[in-house]
């Protein structure tokens, strides 16, 4: 077996044999098969495809790559629940509470944000002395005893992920739906959980602009998962505009606090109370004749999923205050400046991108990954698709370093708006649910 | 400009500007591109194809990326003949003498052989002295003085070639038809012969195994010379069994000088001919009245192609006793050992590609770049496809340095051969030509 004859088979349009993806895959980690015939193979898999079973083997191989992590010594089953990124996607921080108030253990491993897509890590650290930093030891020990962990991705887990993800990066193989599908899912094999709940995001806002995109990458993550012998569910979710109200760190996990006390957007708090239902479902703890989705609400509704906030925060070196003064503890944008309406009308549009673009630009996300962030920096939605408008109320609130920056912003935003003389529906949140 | 975004273009398949492809070549070339980069291109150029235009800039991009010699000082016209490369393929040796004795300057750069494929650079070697390192005044000069020149080609040649194709070879991108015509006329286009016959070999014994590809593969080349300015015709020629009698370095030669003698075998002394006519033809020094193979026929008659032969044998330095005594001038192997027929029959099938193969096996070929070879060694057939053979008569004289390798060889060298009861045609010698 060489890596030149597996190039040519995938060039063929051959199906590769799980031997030949791990001969490749593992020959890259290890540095004997070069970058540049990874890059031939990956442009051969964009361009050729790969058959379900392939992605499968594909995806094993890369978790197999590094550490295997097993949490079957803390809990029968661990949750888990991965989105492919949007604007505003503060899920996980409101999620995880709500799915551990409920009693079933939820151990992720997250990510930090690049470019205009936020990230979950990046929103925590807006706590005082949060950290993700955790041992193996440390996040088994936490999932063990308050049912609820967000911890950084060790080097070690699909190592060759991050050295394929790399190279495509440069190579102009990133939009291939076998290596996106595998490069997330290996890393959610590797982390251990047995139950995943996935949100692909699609629209402006996010990777995938189109339905048809977002839902075969939806059907070929599930069916990863289920290959492997995971409990996997996918739902579609709007990304046109951003989700809930806050877009920027520490105005996303102070929305999160007030979703966890009932007081949350509309919109948001329907897509967790459903996300949680359905992951407590998935996870067979609750009794088929119960409605898993009023006993995630319950957990709002009771303080339970504050509470477990409050145990996760201070698990993980947080300070506590953060729940009940958010305000106080979190960090501040010096300048707030709020955009007013330039016309009346219905919201048509409020593009997604545009306000994570945005908030990269007031310097709360990362255009490269060496990047500093303002954790306090962001905008705050007055309005969304389908509002009613008048010139001169509020559209925006822009969090800001200076008055220069936030006029700045304004400017941009402005163009992220379109109106209607008619009125507009908002978009459907949940395009579509994708079981096994 | 930048790298990522031609290679996206090309994957997305669309065409590529002229300001595209040269940034890539002139980048690749000048290492500001990595190898990664463009072993993705290439795969994203072999899957998703070219325009004719495409390949024309590309040629010329990589004809650019070193010296581009001018000849114009020298002669009017200089002509030039490539081939695809074949078995037995000593045609330059024969044919550049014709062309030149009947006043039309002929220069040529050529290559080695590797693998299967015999090199012109190696069979003039086995004449003692003869030496292809000619700077380049010498080639004008020489070109000039006596109307023939075959040097080796100089680094400075289209050096993005000799790095794409390093590359291609190890990330299975060499089967593309752009890659391979753009590879070839880049380096006619830059050694600066203004009338190009291309000769594309098909079979067994040649790179392209079917008509259909040396076809498409012919009618591109002819293609981008024109497009650039060149007259060009290409002919697609039997490659089923070896061209002529001899394979292998010292043996061609000698069969060159023969058939310079008009001793030569009949499909060697034919192509030849056909091919020198051709070539006057396009120079356009016959009047359109003449027959210009009669005129190629007459330079064997009458001596003239021999004389020149000689004259260019002195030039770089060889020994001119070559001419009239080859047998004690050029290397003889030790061993020669005869295969004969061991069923009557006649002939089907005579592997060219088993030849060639044979030759790398005794010594006279090279494996690897670095490998050095004995020129000594090698095959002549007595008999080729529909000759009527009897049990015992003589089928080919296997050349060889010892019995042990003359009579693995003829093992291998059986199986190359097939028999028919009933009569075969001999194999059409030229399948096609192709014009502008």
């Amino acid at each position: 077996m060489n890596a030149i004859d597996i190039i040519a088979r995938k060039r063929d349009g051959y199906a590769l044999t799980a031997a030949e993806i791990d001969f490749f895959i593992q020959g890259y980690t290890a540095g004997d098969i070069p970058d540049y015939q990874a890059a031939a193979w990956c442009m051969a898999v964009l361009l050729r495809g790969m058959t379900s079973e392939e992605v499968t083997e594909l995806t094993l191989s890369i978790a197999r790559s590094g550490q295997m992590l097993d949490l079957s010594d803390v809990a029968p089953l661990v949750a888990d629940k991965h989105s492919t990124g949007g604007v505003g996607d503060k899920v996980t921080l409101a999620l995880g509470p709500m799915v551990a108030a409920a009693g079933q253990p939820m151990g992720k491993m997250s990510g930090r944000g690049l470019g205009f897509s936020g990230g979950t890590l990046d929103k925590l650290e807006s706590i005082p002395g949060w950290s993700s930093r955790l041992t193996i030891a440390a996040f088994k020990r936490q999932l063990a005893e308050i049912g609820l962990v967000v911890a950084g991705q060790t080097s070690d887990l699909a190592p060759a992920d991050g050295k394929l993800y790399a190279l495509r990066d440069v190579t102009a193989t990133v939009p291939s739906l076998p290596l996106i599908a595998s490069s997330v899912m290996s890393k959610k094999l590797a982390s251990g959980a047995n139950v995943i709940l996935l949100d692909v995001k699609v629209g402006e806002g996010a990777f995938m602009r189109t339905l048809p995109e977002a839902e075969a990458l939806a059907r070929i993550m599930v069916k990863i998962g289920t290959q492997a012998g995971r409990r996997v569910v996918a739902r579609v979710t709007d990304m046109s505009q951003p989700l809930g109200l806050a877009v920027g760190n520490a105005l996303e996990v102070k929305e999160a606090i007030a979703t966890l006390k009932g007081e949350g957007p509309a919109d948001f708090t329907q897509l967790i109370v459903e996300d949680a239902g359905l992951l407590l479902h998935l996870c067979g703890c609750i009794p088929a004749a119960v409605d898993s989705n009023a006993i995630a609400l319950r957990t709002l509704h009771d303080g339970s999923a504050l509470n477990k906030f409050r145990q996760f925060v201070v698990a993980q070196g947080g300070d506590p205050a953060v729940v009940d003064d958010p305000d106080g503890v979190l960090p501040r944008a010096p300048v707030i400046h709020t955009l007013t309406s330039p016309q009346s009308g219905w919201l048509a549009a409020v593009n997604a991108r545009t306000f994570g673009e945005v908030t990269v630009q007031l310097g709360g996300g990362r255009s490269k990954k060496e990047d500093t962030i303002d954790r306090s920096v962001g905008v705050v939605l007055r309005a969304k698709i389908g509002d009613r408008v008048e010139t001169g109320q509020p559209l925006c609130d822009i969090h800001a370093c200076s008055e220069t920056e936030a006029l700045a912003a304004a400017e941009r935003l402005l163009a992220a708006y379109l109106w209607s003389a008619a009125p507009v529906e908002p978009p459907i949140l949940v395009k579509q649910t994708i079981y096994p």
